[in-house]
């Protein structure tokens, strides 16, 4: 199958310059991340500080080579990396829920809870629509064993 | 900003062939899916079968050209591209949380509740884990004035 070329809609300023002041989700941040969306696509977020929250789709481009099989911070298991969360993935497109804080100007917001590096390209933004997204009667796999580690360290 | 390249990691088997057939939204359908990864990324869903929901990361390839507003099913007027799922988006990689209902073999994966065509390239697969996902004292902006509209379609 042919490559998919893509162009980023904006970029990430964030206070982590690397990935080892990343943490290892966004929701264990509570700093403040500013998303700036280039001006030929700034129209297309007319009416987004209506929604309280956003889906970011990024792009990790400080990624490693990736690995079909990993470990993560959670436990010393070697898990297959769609089971898991790392940047180091056949491709790096991530996602994250953040609240949305505010709009500044026609092209600039500023959202916590994201773990993203200070110049992560931004591929979309999408309206987080819990009816869309949210599932009962969830099996996590290995991470039911973890599970409790992350709420611990979550501030 | 350069342009940057995916290469996909499988194609979604549907039973819809064409735009008009697949419905607005994936919940809105009961039609089993299957997903084919291919053989050099197997590796990579390594204990998968333990998740009871995953996330799939896919590319509308057959997407028009994009517009930063546009109508949408739900109502008549016109909305910030970033505030609607439409895959008429400067980037067209749609994202879906559908129930994993079996794995067949070391590749092949079935799911339901998947609004993608026949032929969709996939993108990524993630495990679906509410803790990072589910937000509570949700705003939907204007997609607060249809959630009834969609809950009433749903089957």
């Amino acid at each position: 199958m042919p490559k998919i070329e893509l162009d980023p809609i904006g970029i990430i300023h964030s206070p982590f310059r690397n990935r080892s002041q990343a943490p290892f989700q966004g929701i264990l941040s509570d700093e403040e991340c500013e998303l700036e969306i280039y001006e030929e696509y700034a129209d297309g977020l007319k009416d987004i500080e209506g929604f309280s929250h956003i889906i970011i789709v990024y792009y990790a481009h400080k990624s490693e080579k990736h690995h079909l099989q990993t470990t993560t911070p959670w436990d010393t298991q070697l898990h297959g990396i769609f089971t898991t969360c790392s940047p180091n993935r056949p491709n790096p497109l991530l996602i994250s829920v953040v609240p949305l804080l505010s709009r500044i100007g026609d092209r600039r917001l500023t959202v916590t809870n994201l773990d993203a590096i200070d110049g992560t390209p931004i591929m979309d933004i999408k309206p987080y629509i819990p009816e869309l997204i949210v599932k009962q009667n969830v099996r996590l796999g290995w991470f039911e064993k973890v599970a409790i580690t992350l709420k611990r360290e979550k501030k």
